[in-house]
């Protein structure tokens, strides 16, 4: 029973949590207890995909003909959910252990077999958490992990004609894996513009404290990071106080340390976020921190 | 098709709706414009359960055994709704036609019979009601009218071995009729008292309107009128006067000039109602009309 | 949050599977294997409704006005299921830990409080399991376990004003009770005349095999045993010869044996069950085992 | 309201049978009988969506946080159907009103706008229907149609940024849509090669009339045509004599005399099951008829 097989493989996960979690920090930055705080909630994951997949796939429906009008009640429509084969599941660098098991564990319960393409940083977490499910007891051929660029094996991936659907999560390349995949289901988690809309009765402390947590958190490398904050005139400018405070008391430094910020995944990353910098700057903004 | 003999017996109730109103003024003192609402209102109704009954009927669960642990998957369960069987629907005299129909449309739909004890004031409106039905189609034996008083036939219907359900709506004779009938499900739509709860920052006319209209509508026989008004302190003395102005210009008179006041149902009501006003005078209430 | 508490429960409830069975077996004389079955099972069932709750009180409904003909979309409607308060639970004799608990757990997991009013025989496992419970962390005053016969508590507790609800499992008592309780819910679960039938094409060892299962197993002291046998004619011969040789292989003796055929429950039932045989002795009938 | 709209559409678009089907007739050769039953059907279809629709999106759901663990009760999800914007629908030729409503009814009653990009030939039946929607009192700029050869308004329509989605039914071209179309949702309905399963213990005589029925309407122009027979070796034999007494029997004609076998819609399809018979014959195939 895959349920029992998830839950065995949740308990193994949150048993690794430190050499996996050490993983993370090494490659992709990530605060050491965010870290852990991500494979720990990767196995509460596991455990309640688990629950929700019997429940979900243990009911179908029955339907009678006679519910258009014209029809005689003469035949039964049972429907009930089936796998779709072979997933392949891409999930991005800056959870490369929480956004797989998400596209994993749902794969597995309702009776599919997973491929999975780690983001090149995150390859090595995700392949130790890919063990954790071998470990469980899951046939190695049920679920593979392929490592590489995706410039490398992406499109061989992403246009095979064994892959039956494709569960994404990222940016831009999503348009091109749309494009290039064939006539099959995608599931496609990308990016947004979060914006924090703050009215006038707000309590601008916790508004302060949350733009700063949801902002810089993992040097803002999330998906669902606020991007925009959207500030009613009357209380804007003590908001910006409030921020401006906090951004201060931020620290700065390596992951190992648990600092607020640690250095970004890439050098291009880094670049992209300096261009910005500039951009703003050129254009006459007016910075809080220098 | 129920559905289809349904659609139509709306239709021909909705036709009928002149001369039914015109019972409801005579036997309940409705006013004139309310009973014909309550006719084609309850033409709508009838149409609208034909819709849902063939959607809701029309669907059962399909379930497979193995979603409680240790079970394999050997077994299927087949879900579908099936009727009951003889349905007793028990209207109360405020709504003689709305509140049955809305009893049986349900019940003709879901494929049981039924059987109306319609009150004994508005049991010649309900007469001419079901009359629409048998003219569209529906058997006489499949939905039958019984007229009398609750004491003479009451008992009778309640404890009727043949009774498959009970559907009720009323007052305290629900409680006896819950005590009375056998081991069989009741629907029992009984009475409140339902609050109007007015903040400061509320549209005071508004509200006066709504009092006005949810307190005095066929004189306040109804089970979802206002009964209690709960207001902030700041803003109560406003409503008061609003709501007292409003009391002022209601119009009293007989149901067939649409008066606002009409003569309630009978006379132990009228006596009832006028205890409860000579009780809240001796205890020392203030009177805005008199 | 209860469903971690139930978790607890349940796993405790399943450390203790040993002293609970032997209870069972000296007060119910069930046979040993099938009270720690009964135990562990019971286990199982807790998780379940830990997580069954989970999913299905997470889960309310939003609903819009304007699907009724004639209404505008100005008013919203949220519905969402809560607690109905004080559950009075009974259970029947033959499963007093399961037949419990599949009422307990489902009340505790929705928010409710419960009073377990155990069969006489069964008492005290009922008073170690719901031990279990406590020991899990649920308060003493949200489960409560109130022993004593029927004849002197019965009544009191099914018309006690502060219950909200009766789940009883039983047998013609359930009437009684319908009777004597409130207007408040009644979940009844009572006796059934199941019958197994045979199809000529039927595989004949595995349905001999499922009748002595079906209606020996706990001396046939079971809601679901197996009491009638349709069969058809042409294999009635070859059936019969079947169940008969099984019959006589069925062992007879204490519980503590893991023998087939224990005592039965008490001497009224003992007396009950031999009126049985000597009144289809009198009435002509071939007795297959003497 | 959306659903009052859709139910007078209906009604229009019966009481233009007999025009709509007169242009089915001339445009794409479907026998008259036939193509006045489109026409009702499209009407009842209609009045189907229309009350599907207030029910399905009158119904949102309301959701807790606390059901994931960790989470605490602090945040509540109100989910509710909203509409996608602007549909294109590609309907295809063998039921050019029909298969156009079943977008149209669907699109609208859900909110969203609708392109008609009809099939070449039964454009002329598909603007009659369109026109039946202005009439019923959909804008025009609702609903709009737009007509031409697919080779050229198919792309430029396919890839416009303003289309939110497509619903296509058709065959091969839905692969190519499902390439150009940017990263919207697609519903697509495709060709199948549909069997038809014979036991050895089916009423022959109806497996043969569904057989002629179900592969020889409109030619076999039909996606659920009856494409492929498998059949027990047994019953093989028996079955071809019957189906082959029925095909000679098959009247073969112009579509305004309701003959069976019609011309088919264009030359080029003509050709293509010519060389299917030419195949056949060359690979050593047996003719029924000839």
């Amino acid at each position: 029973r895959g349920a029992e097989l998830l839950h065995k493989a949740a308990a193994i996960l949150k048993e690794h949590k430190v050499p996996i979690a050490e993983c993370l920090v090494k490659e992709i930055a990530k605060p050491a207890k965010d870290a852990v705080t991500e494979v720990v909630r990767s196995g509460d994951l596991v455990s309640y995909c688990a629950e929700e997949g019997v429940r979900i796939l243990g009911e179908g429906k029955f339907l009678v003909s006679d519910s258009f009008p014209g029809n005689e009640r003469t035949k039964y429509c049972l429907s009930s959910k089936i796998p779709l084969g072979v997933i392949l599941a891409i999930p991005p660098f800056n959870y490369p252990v929480n956004l797989a098991v998400s596209k994993i564990a749902p794969a597995l319960i309702a009776g599919n077999s997973l491929v999975l393409k780690p983001p090149t940083q995150g390859a090595v977490a995700a392949l130790h958490m890919v063990h954790c499910f071998h470990l469980a007891g899951f046939p190695k051929g049920l679920i593979s992990c392929i490592t590489g660029k995706g410039s490398e094996i992406g499109d061989f991936l992403t246009m095979h004609p064994g892959v039956n659907c494709i569960s994404f999560t990222g940016g831009d390349t999503g348009i091109a894996i749309s494009k290039k995949a064939g006539m099959i289901p995608l599931q496609m988690e990308l990016g947004g513009k979060d914006a924090c809309i703050v009215l006038e009765d707000a309590d601008l402390d916790l508004v302060a404290a949350n733009i700063i947590k949801g902002g810089f958190s993992y040097s803002g490398q999330r998906c669902t990071a606020v991007k925009v904050v959207l500030v009613m005139e009357s209380v804007a400018d003590a908001l910006v106080e409030k921020v401006k405070a906090k951004v201060a008391k931020l620290t700065v430094g390596p992951p190992e340390d648990d600092c607020d910020i640690t250095p970004v995944v890439s050098e291009s990353s880094s670049n992209f976020i300096e261009g910005l910098v500039m951009d703003a700057k050129q254009k006459g903004a007016t910075f809080c921190q220098e």
